[in-house]
């Protein structure tokens, strides 16, 4: 590129002194994080230093730690800990699996794969053959051959769907409910093609649900490549494979939501909720997930103290302990919220990545939405504009006891998510300083807001 | 991630049965690209097997013929090259500088470094004191201290800017500039900046433009860590550094524009051209400078013969034969279009690299630009809109003698770019497969309505 092209973003003229005021102490903040921002050096002491960080480990105590001191050193109002119980899961060893023959002929090709989380221990190598199905309604008319076979479920994003998420979310029940599915059957282990976009062969784990009717067999997902490469040989060809994997519980370990607060000068009752999750899965650096969300987090906590900003209403900033097997991180978030009888008007999580912001994603009536709307014009040239559907696992647990609770999200672009998300290749080189720092910028953009106007404005 | 979250584009209601067509042919466009596109891999080629492209190398006339040799096996209307002349620079050796002295006392810190594009040799190691300015302004108050001293300037792309290609053009001007303006003033050597947002240290090259009243000093831009290291030093130490360069020029070389034709079935007479350009430098693999360009060109071509779409005017493909060092390509295209007499509407480039689409860019009067606007609602699915402000160093030619062609450019999100831009890191794995494709899915669209009403509609 020589010649200059570039995105001029416009800014609407602003029709009030009020309005001026908030651009203005928005592009302070934005000044604040692009130029001094600690989110990027953070996430590199978190995903190098520390390291995946699976509920149960000695790595997400140590972040737990890590996170209340950085957090203490911003000097907000409060910094505590919030024991929790998270389950304990171990992958216990190294997750194998081959096609070892075709057609009745021996052969042994290795294939790449991860065990899903909580798939528990084959108790040994085991050897079927295998029943390759595009989906449940495939399963429920084949379930006739299913017993004794290891079942195949061929669970790929299609790629012609714009938004990723949403490709993962048609693709989310083969690897949550798939296995049980299957053993409903018969089947004595299953293998799913990762949830992943990426024109590679990397295995993505992630959460799986047993379902206690059936027998708890175990499930792992194959690499893409290798996934496609299996799909498209067993339409031609009888396989037979083995299959092995090591997982376990150990009792509940003691976890620790860590919670920063900057209190409320006017409505110190009003409480919004800024969080990410610490937990990641044990086999990357959990960099996008949720790393990001994580320094997001404290960089806007970082941010307003360091431009002395008093809020009106009282802001937390939560590292929830533990979203990615259980969540119950929120859980117990929600659990004291309720006990303490706290007022809790809006929640945000950072939980799609690291990417460019996009938008702010609002959970509300069309009315509020409106509202809120107004403010698109004051993010805009920062790159979001405040759209309609927000939440997070994390922050869900507080709508059951406060009706009124409003639910946000920073949405991200999801062009890379899906390509790293619990691959091995989720770690702080795939993370982009500037993309990073410029969701920390419309978080604390956002929160200034509603700190500002509260909810009902 | 466990939660769904994701960002839901709206799509307004469609009012007409025309735009319910056009909607339908673009969701055809998509699923063909973002299924089975070929950018990604055509990338692969031409970065992996053929390299940086520089005017004058046996890369860049291997490019060319890569280029024609695909295009045809797309079965285009037409293929063929247009024969131009381009610069000849060659780098000729290992750049090299290092600061040798501290107030007096030697030492030997080797710098990272490129030599800026057009830079001559020095002729052997030169060493000198070091004389730093911020900018210009401090150049002329200190022009009586420059004699005989190496400058450096400190054009830094300052991160609080949003859009980095507004914080590239504000810095442009040094690396053009700065090494005839300190010539000027006696200077023997130009150090400056790299041009870079990276949170690195690698240098990056780009073009410099000698002013021929001035004595054609070398230049160097430094990696981003030790610029910075040196402007810091600078302050509190004098400096003297050595430094190093070799290029020179050969005669102008021989290179090839690729051009594609889809022959127009009601309007042949009216030109669209599409574009990218196949020179790089010579440091890196030209990935999203501008290789992406160039696969999107070629992906909008190869989608449009496999969806059998016989367009009404005619489309032009080119792959431009020299943009980085002379703009000779687009000269040319311009230069022939004329002698021809042909009628060009409109010109879209795509050089801003293979990230997620933001915008279509269209330079045109404000009438015209609220009728394009209505085709909004037909691209924002696919994560586009079209707002004011397009073109492009190769396609900019064609406005002096075609008044009234519209120039347009994909404009993409800008966050990464000039992390790696001209710098060894512009390689293909840089590039994310969706985001590349999603361009031409974007390119594809838009040309398509171009093609099907025109540009007076």
């Amino acid at each position: 590129m020589r010649c200059l092209l570039f995105f001029i973003l416009s800014f609407p003229l602003l029709v009030s002194a009020q309005l001026n005021k908030d651009s203005l102490m928005i592009k302070k903040i934005s000044y604040e994080i692009m130029t001094n921002g600690r989110a990027y050096d953070l996430l590199r002491e978190l995903t190098k230093n520390i390291g995946g960080r699976l509920a149960g480990s000695p790595e997400q105590h140590n972040a737990a730690i890590w996170g209340k001191i950085n957090m203490e050193a911003f000097q907000p109002d409060k910094v505590f800990f919030q024991p929790c119980k998270t389950p304990n899961w171990k992958r216990g060893g190294k997750d194998y699996a081959a096609i070892v023959g075709i057609n009745g002929k021996a052969t042994n090709k290795k294939l790449e794969v991860m065990a899903l989380g909580n798939s528990l221990s084959s108790k040994g190598l085991m050897e079927a053959e295998v029943i390759v199905v595009s989906d449940f309604n495939e399963l429920e008319a084949r379930k006739n051959e299913v017993k004794g076979k290891i079942v195949y479920f061929h669970s790929i994003l299609h790629p012609s769907i714009i938004e990723t998420g949403k490709a993962y979310e048609d693709a989310y029940i083969y690897r949550s409910d798939g296995p049980s599915r299957a053993a409903k059957y018969g089947a004595i282990g299953v293998m799913i093609h990762s949830l992943s976009t990426a024109p590679d062969n990397e295995p993505q784990t992630g959460v799986m649900e047993y379902n206690d009717s059936f027998p708890k067999i175990p499930a792992i997902a194959l690499g893409p490549t290798d996934a496609k490469n299996l799909f498209e040989q067993a339409k031609k060809s009888m396989l037979r494979v083995q299959m092995e994997t090591f997982g376990y519980f150990l009792p509940d370990a003691d976890e620790n939501n860590v919670v920063a607060e900057l209190t409320g000068s006017e409505f110190p009752n009003e409480i919004i909720t800024i969080g990410g999750h610490l937990d990641s899965w044990d086999v990357n650096e959990g960099a996008h997930d949720d790393g990001t969300g994580v320094v997001h987090t404290m960089e806007v906590l970082r941010a307003f103290k360091s431009l002395n900003y008093h809020p009106k209403r009282t802001i937390r900033f939560v590292l929830f302990a533990n979203e990615e097997n259980g969540g119950m991180g929120g859980l117990k978030y929600a659990e004291l919220a309720k006990l303490n009888k706290e007022k809790h008007i809006l929640a945000l999580e950072s939980d799609d990545g690291g990417f460019t912001p996009r938008a702010i994603g609002i959970g509300c009536t069309a009315a509020q939405l409106k509202k809120f709307q107004t403010w698109t014009p004051l993010l805009k040239p920062y790159g979001t504009e405040v759209i309609a559907g927000g939440g997070g696992a994390d922050i869900s647990p507080l709508s059951k006891d406060f009706k009124n609770i409003i639910q946000t999200s920073l949405l991200v672009d999801s062009q890379r998510y899906f390509d790293l998300h619990h691959a091995k290749t989720d770690v702080f080189e795939n993370v982009n300083k500037r993309e990073l720092h410029l969701g920390a910028v419309n978080i604390a953009a956002f929160i200034y807001l509603v700190d500002q106007y509260g909810v009902n404005f």
